[in-house]
């Protein structure tokens, strides 16, 4: 741990308050985010069986031990273990490339050694991911980067096997700290590995325990904001180990994205409306590989699609797969369903808003909340009526009703559930950057913030195959000379990207 | 009433076995069915918000009277009544084809002096076609065709507008038929039209008060199971009145099956089962409606999607859809989901579940619930483990599962919902039959089972053209002239019908 | 021959110009039709390599043999035999049903003593029906139906083979009738059954030697003009034999019309013009199965698809398959192409033409020449320009052109090519009819205008299904019995029809 | 022109064969080549009304002269200038972007000075670009990149307009360099710029006026090949001026590959084939921009396709997009179509070719002629046979035909078109490649090979966008702030790409 990088963290500590801002420019979005604003966003999860009625004890002042008296947790109920288990089985059968790594560990270990502290969802996919690096050799202490999306049961479940979890749904924004707290701060064990979703934990290193960065190899951060944050701490100079940004590797942009999106814009509006979409005529903002997503399935179900863009580029290739490109006064009146999916602020405005018709559906699937302006419909002329979960009418004083999705979250966390299989990608994106740090050479990764290095990409991917039983074609020696490839790949160039966000 | 009919009756009386009976041949699915089999489905039902945990006091025992001292009804909770006027009203933005029927008949009332009995599924829906009824002159006495569909608080809120309702959820067999009867069986009112849905009200009336039928002019029906019932009536000599087979006219057949069951399957399966649809393999039994819209919904989302027929003429359309059209035993190793869409019985037996891969999907989208031979896993070797509501595992001795939803049962109805303009059409093809048999010209109809003509099929469609936006084209004198058809339609012949079921 | 037959003739003779005159309503389009209109309709056959540059001598008059001594034909030149077997042979490899009959006719020929006279399009493909029906039994002679669509070496082949045939490209109208003439007008001949294709065939026996009608056992007609005027004999009690209408089956019907013309509106448009479609605005009109596959297509290819509808059941599909529903004056300043598919006369017009944008292309994909008002367009003021067989430019006198295809003719016949799949189901059908005409039990057909049974309908389907290496499921007994089918089929009723024209 | 630059030139002339030897690596394909390869490709121009017959003196011997009197060209035969000109009007209208350029030049002229050599097809989409050059201020000089590709009339309506341009249909080798050479080789003009597609033009001044380069600003380069070159020259420390590789901007690779392939590939198969695509089984090899292209079209018309793919990234997208992923040979047996779309070599070897079933259509749309082990067809033991242009059928001793199209070239090239709208997009890019590099400030470039900046590929897309009538959105300033973006763009990082290739 060099001087420089202790005394760059007293300057980070006195910028906090930037450190804590919105970031101010962010290309893609992500599945989750930091505690300063998203951590505490509601995350609906359709396989939670938590009963909310049980006691009301705070878990913290509870003793808690499992079957085989260890108490180094902090859970809500023991005793849910059991039903936890089941949904970490039945989550293993869709996350076979994580089952595949556990084989390929049985020889060798590719972890030992590694002390993992990890503050993500804590959820049946998180706890098959804690199961993997467990058997790939790892160690790990783990909290939830989120205040309401714990799995009680599968945490339960994860303590009674001998994690250290910390984590229940329904902290307190000090819960939420205290709980990183309890994974980090242990006598005689000392993490060498963050893994983190939204920044938060390293936030906590970074500020309590800047020391520990000394024998930390590196940090893998999963979400936009965290991402967001490890750049600038970069650009400061205040970056003092190698961190990996799995966010944007480009399986899991496709899936988190394009493929996620495509299925999740019709499950969420069902879900909250039962709108029948034949026929309907909607205005998708934004070109992305979200607005991608969601105008193709809607165009599939026989829907009237409009976009809005502001990028030629993206523009272009919605003309070329045969969308309207408008701009968005121009078809405000006469549209069904209005979605955001640009990543900007602002996009639909109380002066949009004015002019749908009754029974406009609104509803946002870009990064954030700043989409739709909501705010600005909080005025004394207009009735809030919540007709279901998730569901408000807003009224205006002629009777004109807009159905507004979420409250202008994000629909597809809101009011639809993740598949597995997308949450499989990024787990084993996440192992594997967690491999690739730990096992580097010394000298390959500085202090700076790397992309998953193509071929570990392509591997992410290799590992999804047989879910499809889809056979891969292997490069003949002679094809794989006249292509100046190497016949395990990479395939492509490391710049290679994925479409439009 | 004819000596003829009445006699007939006796003979009907004596074959009621046989009446109950499954039909023997039935070519199109329906959204509903008789008490023999299908009165008690199960029918879910989004939108309901009655609370199963209140009084346990039966409706029949209770003393109730609506705010103007009308007590002509038997519901569960007037009470409700401000909540379910909620619905009828968002109901009704979604029904602008009854909507416009109503204000035609602000001038005249082409149902002045109609007294119409009916027996449906009582929901917001049903309430604005009863009012709309109201509004074109007829007096109107309901009871509900299932004895779990009902929504209570609809119910109250048309009881506190003064309809006499006989209905609630959770109704007894025994409450079924009183239901019924209380509709029929009173003081100083005689129908003189039939509303039914399933056969089950015209199956009383026939059985206990045949000589009501001497003033009846007609019954509408809805149902493919009352509809086989009315033709197996006629084949037999027994209808005595004329009857209107609605179910098959070709915009309600377009909507219930191709367009309806192309949004809820992906609905019914996401809601079940979370499952992503992007490479799965999927077999569809059955290329009919139902089955095309399942293939093209499941094509779009990047399934891969097999199927098998029976019919060359419907398998060669699956050809030339882009569909490998397999037997099912080809596919049935590799397969993630089966659906079943064919009116037909024992399509997927134990011997195909015993071959299917773990995690397979099961679930029926087709007529009734004996595509699927559930019996068959009702074995002791076979593990059931209920996992959400709907949703089953059935447990192989070695440890496969296969995901079984709805217990074989109707996956649309069963876990999604049909939307409101679907349910509107229906809706408005019910109201001018019943318009058309009530003001039909002596001897235009016979004691027979009539379609709806062509030219009011054509009706319900352009009165829901508005809702898109739509702007039909009129032929020109000389074009009309050209084609030798009338300028406002039938625009087809008669025998025209919609594609394959 | 009766006499009441004999007499209808007389009056039918008076009615010749009725007969003549354009069907005033037609609700099918079809690939073919009469010498009055269409017999003379430019045809273009990718597959003809007949050298327009040879001799000038009317095959009339030569003197022809082929090399067997045989002179009974009238063809081009026997010279291009050998060519035109090649041709044959490349055909029977997409006729796989035909080949199919021929091989199950090597144990009985159900064709056995009957003596065809045939009019039709004569290409490679009806060579190929020729010669099963030749295999099945059956002595052949054969005229061609268009003065323009003979394949000359086709003809020379099949005259090679033996078989009468009296036709060749560049025919005029005195030719075309003279050649049906030797069809018929034989010493020791007499035919006992009709293929027609247009009527003109069936007309000129009518006209000529109504007494032949006496052996003739039926009549077997394939065009929509032909069908009609069978319909309207029938109508006037003037059709003395049963005959068959296989234009209307359901098989034939979906081919020709949808999946035929979702591939040739794209193959049209490339061939003559090179247009991109991907942004083009597009409006398509009328929204029946021609409509329905240009719409598909279009759409596919990503380009933005508006339809016009009189029907309102069409255009309620149309709304829900995801297009705009307009009247044609909203979009006509906007579309880039226009595409008539209605079977109506003067849909688009010169008014509509004048306000076209730049570069507008115009086409028509439906029954005739007459959607497209194309003599509007030839006035002083408009300036044509050929660009290129079948393109003309019409240009304004401010300098706008409008790109006219086909001079309005049908697009997919003059500037694409009939697919030999499609031919084949049509020449599959063409032959069972024949063959059940000709076994028909006595009684079973009367003088009337019959559509092909069910039964055959499907086994024309079932016989191509093997093209695509698809298996289709058969019923257990069990299953046959519930449904109350024969295992065979027919597997729907006779009444029902493929989905709307 | 520094001393270094010149002795690297003498090390380049000896290693002159490697540099016509085939590129090692091609990760994209193009739509040229260099003479080495692809100069003498056929190419086929839909337009071309070139009369092959006419008289045989070749152009160099002729003495020509426009009605200017204006003698510097070489071209076939200046009286077709007329019918060029309009061909060349006819193009303009589908060249909006180049257009809109001429029109805002008349303010400025961004190439005044500029003298530009140009090797390039010669077609009517090229002449509207130097047409626009010259417009913007420009003179150019001008040769054929392709012996075959030369539209004689637009050479001829070029020449009279003043153009010096040397090339004609049918060049000789020989030929094709003395054009070259006339356009550098001339008294008192040193061109300033290149505008290359291939490299030929760039290799031939390298080779024979290294001096030239001291004037020179830089060089434009549109192929494949071309830019290989570059990037060769460039790694060996040769290439001595800036030169901005244009083909692989984000807009043309996206219209060349994915937009132009969807349709070219249907194009392509109908013209040569009439084959109809439903229900037919096809196997892309290759899940790059073009076998998306393909897979979506092909899918679209109801073809069932199969995908093979070496890199696990593409072959995960091809799943979720609903294509089964398999390796060649198992699917070779049963398909009806292969299309290779790889940029590899020997994909479609003889042993699949064997196997394949009879009537099997093989082609080829990436990018060169090695895909298909054509060689490998010329044995004696199998007979080619030709019946069609483009078309042969190889046939195997059994009788077994397959067909094989273009000889296994590029089909698109070969026996489709490419749309106007494509080459606008590119000879768009061309032009402004040419306006930044000629005005770039000092020092901005070095002598390296650099793409199109982000900035000016969206120009390139917004230039575009009017055809559509496509309404782009603007940025409000609070917007723009918030995502850290510039109100006009770049909208996207510098390198962000366009999905796979």
């Amino acid at each position: 741990f060099s001087l420089w990088c202790f005394l760059s963290l007293i300057q980070f500590a006195d910028q906090k308050q930037e450190f804590n801002k919105r970031p101010t420019k962010i290309s893609r979005r992500s599945l989750s985010r930091s505690i300063s604003q998203s951590s505490t966003d509601s995350y609906s999860s359709a396989a939670s069986y938590t009963d909310s009625s049980d006691d009301e004890t705070s878990p913290r002042d509870k003793q808690q031990k499992n079957s085989k008296g260890n108490a180094d947790f902090c859970i809500k109920n023991i005793k849910q273990a059991d039903f936890g288990r089941r949904e970490i089985e039945i989550a293993e059968q869709e996350m076979p490339a994580l089952m595949a790594l556990r084989k390929r560990a049985q020889g060798e270990k590719p972890l030992a050694g590694a002390k993992i502290v990890g503050c993500t969802h804590i959820t049946a996919q998180t706890a098959v991911l804690m199961e993997t690096l467990s058997a790939l050799g790892a160690q790990c202490r783990w909290a939830a980067c989120n205040i309401y999306s714990t799995q009680n049961e599968v945490a339960a479940a994860l303590a009674e096997g001998g994690f250290s979890v910390f984590a229940w749904k329904g902290e307190s924004e000090d819960d939420f700290w205290w709980c990183i707290d309890r994974c980090v701060n242990v006598e005689g064990w000392q993490p060498n590995m963050i893994l983190d979703d939204g920044g938060d934990l390293t936030h906590w290193i970074y500020k309590k325990y800047p020391n520990m960065f000394k024998k930390i190899k590196g940090i893998v951060e999963e979400s936009v904001t965290g991402v967001h944050r490890l750049y600038q701490l970069s650009k400061a100079g205040k970056l003092c180990v190698p961190a990996m940004n799995v966010n944007d590797s480009v399986t899991k942009q496709k899936f988190d994205n394009l493929y996620c999106c495509r299925e999740s814009i019709l499950d969420g509006l069902k879900r909250t409306t039962d709108v029948m979409f034949g026929g309907k005529q909607v205005v998708v903002c934004g070109y992305g590989e979200v607005g991608k997503g969601c105008c193709a399935a809607l165009k599939a179900m026989g829907s009237i699609v409009y976009v809005t863009e502001i990028d030629p580029i993206c523009a272009l290739q919605a003309c070329m797969d045969g969308f309207r490109l408008v701009k968005l006064n121009e078809v405000i009146r006469q549209v069904d369903i209005v979605i955001t999916c640009t990543g900007n602020k602002n996009v639909v405005v109380r002066e949009y808003m004015d002019r749908m018709k009754n029974g406009c559906i609104v509803c946002n699937m870009g990064h954030s909340n700043t989409e739709i302006d909501v705010a600005s419909l909080r005025t004394p002329e207009l009735t809030w009526e919540r007709v279901r979960s998730q569901v408000d009418h807003v009224i205006w004083p002629d009777g004109k009703r807009i159905v507004l999705l979420a409250e202008g979250r994000l629909l597809n966390l809101s009011c639809s559930t993740v598949p597995t299989f997308v949450l499989s990608i990024t787990a084993t994106t996440q192992a594997l950057a967690l491999i690739e740090l730990y096992n580097a050479p010394e000298g390959r990764y500085k202090q700076d913030v790397y992309l998953l290095p193509k071929k570990m990409d392509e591997y992410v991917a290799s590992l999804h195959l047989p879910t499809f039983d889809a056979h891969l074609t292997e490069l003949s020696d002679e094809q794989a000379k006249y292509l100046g490839l190497n016949k395990n790949g990479p395939f492509k160039p490391n710049y290679y990207r994925s479409a439009a966000a």
